[in-house]
């Protein structure tokens, strides 16, 4: 029997599921293995099947296939609907931007990039200013005609990216909530958390010492090293896919919870990418919900588990074990209090929990300026100063603790720093119900036990894949319609605590 | 102006090329950093990407430009010339085998390589024969399309793979001459050997150390670490090309001379990818000039070389420095015995230079034999010991030291073995050649000083590529037709050397 059109298009995103496979290696080995010198062979074999893949999505074949398939939807089944919808989003998105915008956006950003990371280096800001500017007037170009295709809003077709679903209306509405609340939170967590001061924990540890300690660590939590990998790079990134997922960390001699942590934090991604369904793992359907969700799950387990207490406790002994470390900086109420210091700071990478949607904000409403025309490229450093000093209650000295300080614009990203913000509204919405499902999560958690922990994670929220959107996943998830105050409870609760 | 059709044809494989590599990347990663359990998603991304090349080759678009090309040669210079003579070449090659037995050759391999493994650990062939007969068939089928298609006969037609441009006929004329002198010359330089011995040098050498004395070797030689990596794998291997070449290597703690003289011979290859024309290295006509030249740049390198008495005396301090080892037994002169030691034995991976081309003449008799059909697959084991008797003047006590010794035929490989035979034949006309051509040369190699040595051989051999057949780039760079002549002659002075 012939193969029908919707079973000729999951062949078709089969091959795209295996290319993408491919470039998520070629990407791990360039920043983990790859000689300096090859960057441009790899260059061009990146350049190559990432061409093949934006050919496959906007071929007349899979467009027609899509289209047969649609006419005959009466006998497919729910995920096959959700994944033809999914298949034509991917197509949708793909399609919408001619190969030569695909192409002078490709070029224009790595000259951008490459005058970023000479801006700050030298402070000039000026220098890359109409670098910027060439990738800012390509990107309304872009987001004009993703609107026109997919009926949204310019901005909201950029953010629909990133985020599937989310609009907006609805961020603005969410941002606001906490906008509203953030400012005194902080000054009040500031003024009781400096009644209690903590012991900073100090000393030099080996790179092979602090990997040991993530590996039992990734281990107890479950990431499978027979078909995973721990390294080492400049950034800390999760890439693959469940079947050979690799994360890498860095790994400070003088501060071993910037490696735990960021190891943490990448491992929230992989357990994320291994939750996927597994029927589905070569389709659309059986992919992440975006950065979004992605976020909620890296910060879940390097915020929400990993800061915790009993964490902590379960952690001390590891600590002792790889590091030779005791005492009483080491202990568990006080790493507790030293992880979870509110600082105001101009960096956002930097920031903690209670500050950080502030750094969003301000990327959010610039970001938008930038695109609508209101903000011209030149007058960034400014604006960005001024909100920093409203937002922050600090100015930049200069623009490398300013404008220049995040790579995103420079690279085309425009509509992603809110799903920074949205993660981790919806890691404290999960969280909270998480906790009210399960009781005894604490003592598990202090035992070492995190496979409750992930259960409930698999079930409500990684099984789903690419099946709903965000909202949709986040209400069927915790029980309610995603809204800022899960978030607002949980860190009221948390930095507001007597002590 | 629109593109000839000449230069679309670069376009595309300039495409192929780019795929090649992300292959090269990705079979590397397999070897040496995959985690065990990701071999079935890299399976799918090796295959979708190999599907890729061979329909890229195979498509209508271009062997229609290949024909337009061909009508409008007469603007095209020499290199253009031979560069589409090559893309026809490949395509060629590509159309002969139909996709439905490209993708039965594919899973009967497969399934091959895993009786094969498994008979070499129970030593039953007769588990395996079936799956090996079913290959023979398949091959059978592919080499009579192949000829069929290239106007040569069936084993012709395999053996152009792997050495472009040689027939049969030249073969059996090489191999009969060398048959004609080895067998008498294996003896008197037994003979003459038992009469100085060797002191076999001994101790363990932890990886590490064995790593740094390559690594020095290799640099020394001119192998460029910012666009290349040394690492290690159960069976050391070349994969990459010029831009980002890798090798790997083997280390035994017992055994330095294996993973230094593995390394070595990987390096020859490296050497010669990385003189391969740079301005064709995208093309065709820019890649080396198949196995049996491959095969003689890595013997040259490991056995030429390697083996030397300059050579060895330049690595006698380094053997002092990373092994910390001194004595009589690491003397450059014993060293020199001790490597270059003729031993008669079953294992052709084992073999020196004297007795290797008698393992290659019995593989080359019975794989044309199983072909032709003379042979049936059930027969192999005694008429692989037959002539084992014969030729290595020993019988295997068992087919895992006999015909189940090399994985070859397990995944198809017919028509590759007479390249080992004849890459030590180019390498030794070769070396001849290059001796005669640099006056000083010795003294060079004990300095550590190896430019020259490799000048020669990009002048002569790498920077050719695939410009012209096997022999004439052989006639070109020694100025003779290849023959027997040399290597007997090299041969001859090397063993039977009055000590």
């Amino acid at each position: 029997m012939a193969a029908t059109p919707y079973e000729q298009l999951e062949q078709e995103f089969r091959r795209l599921h295996a290319f993408r496979g491919a470039l998520a290696v070629l990407r791990w080995d360039a920043a983990v293995m790859m000689p300096r010198g090859s960057a441009e062979v790899r260059g061009e074999q990146l350049a190559a099947l990432e061409t093949e893949c934006h050919a496959l999505l906007t071929s007349p074949k899979v467009s027609r296939l899509i289209e047969r398939a649609q006419a005959n939807a009466q006998g497919l089944e729910d995920w096959q609907l959700a994944n033809l919808r999914e298949m034509r989003r991917e197509r949708d998105h793909a399609i919408a931007t001619p190969n030569a915008l695909v192409s002078r956006l490709a070029k224009a950003t790595a000259r951008a990039e490459m005058y970023w990371l000479e801006a700050r280096r030298t402070g000039r800001y000026a220098d890359y200013a109409p670098h910027l500017a060439e990738v800012v007037a390509l990107i309304r170009d872009r987001a004009a005609l993703l609107g026109q295709h997919l009926g949204l809003g310019p901005y909201d077709a950029l953010v629909d990216e990133f985020s599937p679903g989310v609009r907006t209306e609805e961020i603005d509405s969410l941002f606001k909530a906490v906008a509203r609340r953030l400012p005194t939170l902080v000054k009040e967590a500031v003024a009781l958390q400096s009644a209690t001061p903590a012991l900073a924990p100090t000393g030099k540890f080996a790179a092979a010492r602090q990997r040991a300690l993530c590996t039992e660590v990734m281990k107890a939590v479950g990431f499978p090293f027979d078909r995973g990998r721990l390294d080492e790079s400049e950034h800390p990134f999760t890439e693959g896919m469940a079947g050979d997922i690799r994360i890498t960390a860095r790994f400070e001699p003088g501060d071993v919870f910037q490696g735990l942590l960021g190891a943490m934090h990448e491992t929230g991604h992989a357990m994320y990418d291994l939750g996927l369904p597994q029927a589905w793992r070569d389709q659309p359907v059986g992919r992440n919900r975006g950065m979004a969700l992605e976020e909620s799950q890296s910060l879940l387990i390097e915020m929400m588990l990993g800061r915790s207490r009993p964490f902590l406790s379960y952690l001390k002994p590891l600590l002792e074990k790889h590091l030779g470390v005791s005492g009483p900086e080491w202990e568990a109420e006080n790493l507790y209090r030293h992880l979870n210091r509110v600082h105001r700071g101009l960096i956002r990478a930097e920031a903690d929990e209670l500050t950080y949607p502030a750094h969003i904000l301000l990327r959010y409403e610039i970001e938008k300026d930038l695109l609508a025309g209101e903000l011209k490229v030149e007058q960034l450093p400014e604006a960005w100063n001024e909100k920093a000093a409203a937002r922050l209650g600090l100015r930049p000295a200069n623009d490398t603790e300013g404008c220049l300080q995040d790579i995103h614009w420079a690279v085309g990203q425009f509509g992603y720093f809110p799903a920074y913000a949205l993660g981790a509204l919806i890691a404290m919405q999960l969280w909270e119900r998480l906790r009210a499902d399960r009781e005894g999560l604490d003592a598990e958690i202090a035992a070492g036990n995190f496979g409750g922990l992930f259960e409930w994670l698999r079930e409500r929220v990684h099984g789903a894949g690419a099946k709903m959107t965000v909202q949709d996943l986040v209400k069927e998830a915790s029980g309610r319609p995603l809204s800022a105050a899960p978030a607002l409870r949980y860190l009221e609760s948390k930095y507001l605590e007597p002590r």
